[in-house]
C-alpha cells in the first residue's frame, strides 16, 4: 500500500470538478463540485442519524436503492435543510440538471450539500453553474472539487493510495469535509471515495459501514450531530482485479485501505475542527471491549473541559477522569493510569486513580505540541481504541458566534 | 409565599460562617463554610451520578444512612477527588473535625468540597481554620458561608422564602454555588438547603429528588457532569407546623416552595456560567410529555453551536433543529414552530419546519438582551418543559485553558 497524489480522481475512471456557482458571497471560492463515472459503479453510503435531515440526503438515499451511482452533486454554502418542499424539489432537481448535463439515468447521481440550515437554496445559481460544472470535468480536478465542497474548512482534505489486489493495482482516492458540528454517532461530515476495484455492492457496504464506525464515528468537534453528513464510496470496477465476492484476504487487504484512507481524513478533520489549535488522541488501553475503549475515549474527547485544558497546554487531568466518569462505561477507577504524550515526550500524571508527582514544565511542554496524546490504561482487558478531537478556542467561538454573516 | 433575606440561616435554627484557611492562593476570598443547627435535623440529599466521585461524597452517603444530620462542612480550592485513600481519610477527618468543635456526633456531619480535581487536599489548612469557622457561626453568617463555597463563580448564591402551613410560618433558605462543569444528570452543582418545617424523613426526600429533576437537573453550562456535585436539604422542625406526614396540600405547598427556590438558584447558576453573557431558556411547548420536552430543551441549551450562535445575537435557528435531531425523542419536524423573545419583543423564524422571512435586525436586537428564550413548538401535544443555559463566549475558553493556575 502507498500514497499517491490525485485525491478523488486518482482511482481509474474518475473525474472531478469544481466551480464558483454563486451560493456564496465570497467569489474567490468554488461551491459546485461533481464526481464522475462514464461507467455505471456499486455505491455504497452511510448517512446522519440525525432526525432533522438535509433534503439531498432523501433524494440521495432514493437513488441508493439500487446499489448503483455514478455521479456525485455538491454544494456547499447551503445546506438545504429544514427548507420543505421546496427543498425537496431542489434537492431532485440538482440531480435531474446533473443527468441532463452528462446524459445519464438521474437515478444514478447523488445528491449532498453542506452550509447553513433553514434558508431556500439558490437553485438558479446551480443552474448557471451546471455547463461550466461538467465542462471543468478533468483527471486532475481533486483540488477544485475539495475547494468547492469547503465551508469553514482551512485546508482542502484529500487522499488517495495503491494497493495490490491479485496482480491487479487497486486504487483508492477520496476527498472530505468538515470542521464544526462533526460529533461520533454518524458519518460526521461529508466524505466522498472513488476506488476501480471490483468488489460485490453488499461488501463495499459492509466494508464502508465498517469502516466509517473505526474513523469518521470516532472523530468529535463540537457534540453536535449534523443534519447533513454523509459518506459515499464508488467502485468502478475498472482495475480488473479478480472481483471480491466474499471476506477472504482480498477483502480483508481493502478493508485495512479504506480504513488507512479514512483515519487519515478522520484525522484531519478533527485537526481542521472549527478554531482548533492542536489536536487530540484520546487511547484507551486495557479495555474490556474494543467498544467500551471506543465510548471511553470518545468521552474524554467530546469534554468542553478537557478541549479547554488542551487548549490552555494545562495537564488538568482530573478532568479527564471526570469525562470517564459519566461515559456510561463501568469503571474502576482504583486501577485507572493516565499520561499524556507528544513529539516532546511522554509524562504519566495519575497512576491507580491517585496523583503522581510530575514535572509540570515538562507536562506544558508536552502539552504545547500541535498533535497531542491522551493515554488512558483501564488495566482491565487487552482491548484497545483511539478517538480523535481538538481543543476548544476562542476562534471556535468567533466562527460560531456570527457563522451567517 | 414571599422572598425574604438571610438565606441559608433564614430559616429559624440554623447558624452559618465561612472563613479563609489557606486552601486558596488567593486570601482574599474565603475558601472553607459551616452550616449548622443545634437541633438533629432530618436531612435528604441527591448526589452527582458520574461514577467518578469525590472522597467527601461517599462520607456525606454513609452519614446520610439515618437521614438524620446537624451539620455541613464545605471546603473550595480543591475536590478531594482521585486522591484514594489519603483522601477519603481527610473527607473523615473534615467531619470528624467539626464534630469534635461542635460536640456532636461525627456521624450527623456532612462533608462536600468543590475546586481542583487530583490533588491532595492540604488537611492542615482546614484543621488551622477550625476554631475561627466555628467561632464565627452567626445567623447572620449566610454571605460567608455563600463566598467560601464559591470556585469560578462571580456572583455569591442565595435566597429564602417565607410561606404558610396550618397556621405556622415555614422558611426555606439556601445557597448554592455552581460555574462550570454543569450539566443535567444528577444534582449538577453545589445547593445546601436548610428549612424548620417539620415534615417525615422519607417526604423530605421525595420532595427534593422531585424538585431537583425540574430545576438543578436543567440546567447546563458546558455539558461536563462534574463529580462532586450535591444537593443537601436539613429540617430542623422548629416552625413547629402541623407534622407533615403524607402528600396533601402541604406537602404540595412545600413542594412548590422548593421548587421556587431552586429555580432561583438554578436559573443563577445557568446565568453565571463560566464566561457566560446571557442566560438562555429553552421552552419546549406542544409536547406529548414533559420528560420528551424535558430533554427536548435540554438538548437545545447543551448546544455549543446554539451556545456560540446565543453569544453572537445571531438568530440562527437552524441549530435549534439540528439539536432537536439528535436529542433521541422522535420529533415531527414538519409540524415544528421556533421563536426568540426577550425584554426587546417575540420574533417568528420558523413555521412548520421551514423558514419564514423575518427581520434581522429585530431578531438581532432580541437576542442582545442579557436573558433570551428560545421558544420551540411541536404542535404534538400538550406538554411542555423549560431548560437553562447560558451562550458560549471567548472568557470560557480563557477560564478553562488554564484552571489550574
Amino acid at each position: 500500500m502507498k500514497i499517491i497524489s490525485g485525491g478523488i480522481t486518482a482511482s481509474k475512471g474518475f473525474y472531478s470538478s469544481g466551480v464558483y456557482c454563486g451560493l456564496r458571497k465570497n467569489k474567490e471560492k468554488r461551491d459546485l463540485a461533481l464526481v464522475y463515472s462514464p461507467v455505471l459503479c456499486n455505491a455504497a453510503a452511510v448517512y446522519t442519524t440525525n432526525q432533522v435531515k438535509g433534503e439531498p440526503l432523501y433524494v440521495t438515499m432514493k437513488h441508493m436503492e439500487d446499489g448503483k451511482a455514478q455521479a456525485i452533486i455538491i454544494n456547499s454554502g447551503n445546506a438545504n435543510t429544514c427548507t420543505g418542499d421546496d427543498g425537496r424539489y431542489k434537492a431532485l432537481r440538482m440531480a435531474e440538471l446533473t443527468a441532463e448535463k452528462l446524459n445519464i439515468n438521474k437515478n444514478d447521481v447523488l445528491v449532498a450539500s453542506t452550509g447553513v440550515i433553514g434558508v431556500p437554496l439558490n437553485i438558479e445559481a446551480i443552474e448557471s453553474g451546471m455547463d461550466r460544472l461538467v465542462e471543468d470535468l478533468n483527471k486532475e480536478g481533486n483540488d477544485r472539487a475539495c475547494e468547492a465542497i469547503m465551508t469553514t474548512d482551512t485546508i482542502a482534505k484529500s487522499v488517495a493510495i495503491d494497493l495490490k489486489i491479485g496482480d491487479s493495482i487497486v486504487t483508492i482516492g477520496a476527498m472530505a469535509k468538515g470542521s464544526g458540528m462533526i460529533h461520533p454517532n454518524m458519518a460526521t461530515m461529508l466524505a466522498f471515495i472513488t476506488t476501480d476495484i471490483d468488489i460485490k455492492q453488499e461488501l463495499l457496504q459492509d466494508a464502508l459501514s465498517e469502516s466509517v464506525k473505526k474513523t469518521y464515528n470516532r472523530i468529535s468537534v463540537d457534540g453536535d450531530t449534523s443534519t447533513n453528513d454523509m459518506v459515499i464510496i464508488l467502485a468502478s470496477g475498472e482495475a480488473k482485479n479478480p472481483v471480491i465476492k466474499e471476506k477472504d484476504a482480498n477483502y480483508q487487504a481493502f478493508l485495512d485501505a479504506l480504513n488507512y484512507v479514512n483515519t487519515y481524513l478522520a484525522k484531519l478533520i478533527a485537526k481542521d475542527g472549527e478554531g482548533a489549535t492542536k489536536l487530540i488522541e484520546c487511547k484507551v488501553v486495557g479495555a474490556a471491549s474494543e467498544d467500551e475503549a471506543a465510548t471511553l475515549a470518545k468521552s474524554v474527547i467530546k469534554s468542553s473541559l478537557v478541549k479547554a485544558a488542551c487548549f490552555g497546554a494545562d495537564a488538568n487531568w482530573g478532568r479527564i477522569f471526570c469525562a470517564l466518569g459519566y461515559s456510561g462505561v463501568t469503571i474502576k477507577v482504583e486501577k485507572i493510569d493516565a499520561a499524556f504524550e507528544s513529539s516532546e515526550g511522554f509524562i504519566q500524571v495519575c497512576r491507580g486513580g491517585t496523583p503522581l508527582p510530575f514535572d509540570e514544565k515538562k507536562a506544558k511542554l508536552i502539552l504545547t505540541e500541535p498533535e497531542i496524546k491522551i493515554i488512558v490504561s483501564l488495566n482491565d482487558g487487552k482491548s484497545t481504541a483511539s478517538a480523535w478531537g481538538c481543543d476548544l478556542s476562542y476562534e471556535y467561538v468567533r466562527i460560531n458566534g456570527d457563522y451567517r454573516s
